[in-house]
């Protein structure tokens, strides 16, 4: 059985678009989390508790399927739902409704539990999943396999790290990394197309000042356009994507 | 007389602050001129109504006084009037108030209307002006003058124009003018001190793909921490700032 959902109405406001008048990639995730904090905070469980715990949430992984992004001004509804978890992770839902109540995007992400204490994952504490209701679920639930970037075929633009890139927990928001792998691509690929699918997984985190190197590759997959992506600070990977696009 | 006021609540996200768990400058901006769109958009003479016009809305000059940023989650309310207006120049004001009724940021502003068909000014129309119910007046407010920065005190950083820090437009939304300019001082800096006031006057439009020059000097005067900013593509200035701080 599926977790407790939660839903709240949003309007998207123009600061949150880009040049085709459309929600940002980073924006959706910005607005998502923000409803899973609203959930977490209803339910007594938000970052207060965590924080007395010495806790942190850390996102792995998010799969996005992407049938439109909503408009400027356009109103929104956002449901979250934490789908379940086992002794290690936890598998959270997010929607995004128009108006019409047409589906817009559906995102599955995988979250873990990280103590601030040892800067790692610690196993998933049961009376903070608890007022969820999500399943305790024994095996793992399985993201499809993001394929790795052919080093020979590969475009790269640098990004140093800036300082408004870094949040309350001294990380960079890891929406950035979006910025930087679509900023990669040219500017007549990115006006011309729009994004269908989004698969990625973190890695390392990035600190503040570091350059970071944002790989490219574009191809055509069983006739779907796709471009891989790897975020990395010289050896360490910090993120890997595989994105489809449709003609716009 | 000042013309109608309008106000709205807002409550902070986590994505609009930065390390220091504060609303950042560029997204206080933001979240001001979205209030001021609401307002046009109340009164009938929003996006639609300048868009029939081909006219379009710019900014060329803020001044503001920050007692403090509001915090992450906090609730506070915004307000603006159309304050007054002459041949060429329309004065806004905002305001920014914590739960408890206190101001947290003033703010006057400067705009002009631009035709998209000539991209240059044009005289204020009436017509637009009439709902607000501001002031016509004669002369020009006075802004107070941001001193030239001083060629051998300065230190430069390099912005590339993103994709994503172009609007509907196809303009640099000028928010990020702000990220160039204090990104451009040292760390250590930046986390001991505040922003009390900001002096900045817009210049030449920054396209898509270009290399900025973010340049600042830091200086003391009359005892105030002060910085003063430009951000220029070779001999364009784009921007002009001066910025005073506090010690936290």
């Amino acid at each position: 059985m599926p977790g407790k959902q939660y839903s709240e109405n949003y309007q998207i406001p123009y600061f949150e678009t880009y040049i085709k008048g459309e929600l940002t990639l980073a924006s959706l995730v910005n607005i998502l989390i923000l409803a899973s904090e609203h959930q977490l905070n209803a339910l007594n469980v938000g970052e207060a508790t965590m924080h007395a715990l010495n806790l942190g949430w850390v996102v792995t992984q998010y799969q996005m399927k992407i049938t439109r992004m909503p408009k400027v001004d356009e109103k929104v509804k956002i449901v979250t739902e934490a789908e379940s978890y086992n002794k290690y992770f936890c598998y959270r839902n997010f929607w995004l409704y128009d108006e019409a109540g047409n589906e817009c995007v559906f995102v599955q992400s995988i979250f873990v539990m990280m103590s601030y204490e040892t800067r790692s994952m610690v196993q998933v504490v049961p009376e903070i999943m608890a007022p969820f209701e999500s399943s305790e679920i024994k095996g793992s639930k399985r993201f499809p396999r993001i394929k790795k970037i052919d080093p020979e075929q590969v475009t790269t633009k640098e990004y140093r790290v800036r300082y408004f890139d870094i949040d309350g927990n001294q990380h960079v928001n890891n929406v950035h990394y979006f910025e930087w792998m679509l900023d990669a691509l040219d500017y007549d690929f990115l006006t011309t197309h729009r994004v269908a699918s989004v698969n990625i997984r973190y890695g390392h985190e990035i600190q503040y000042g570091q350059m970071t190197q944002s790989m490219v590759e574009q191809l055509t997959v069983d006739d779907i356009i796709t471009t891989r992506h790897k975020v990395a600070v010289d050896d360490l990977s910090a993120a890997e994507a595989e994105i489809t696009w449709k003609e716009r």
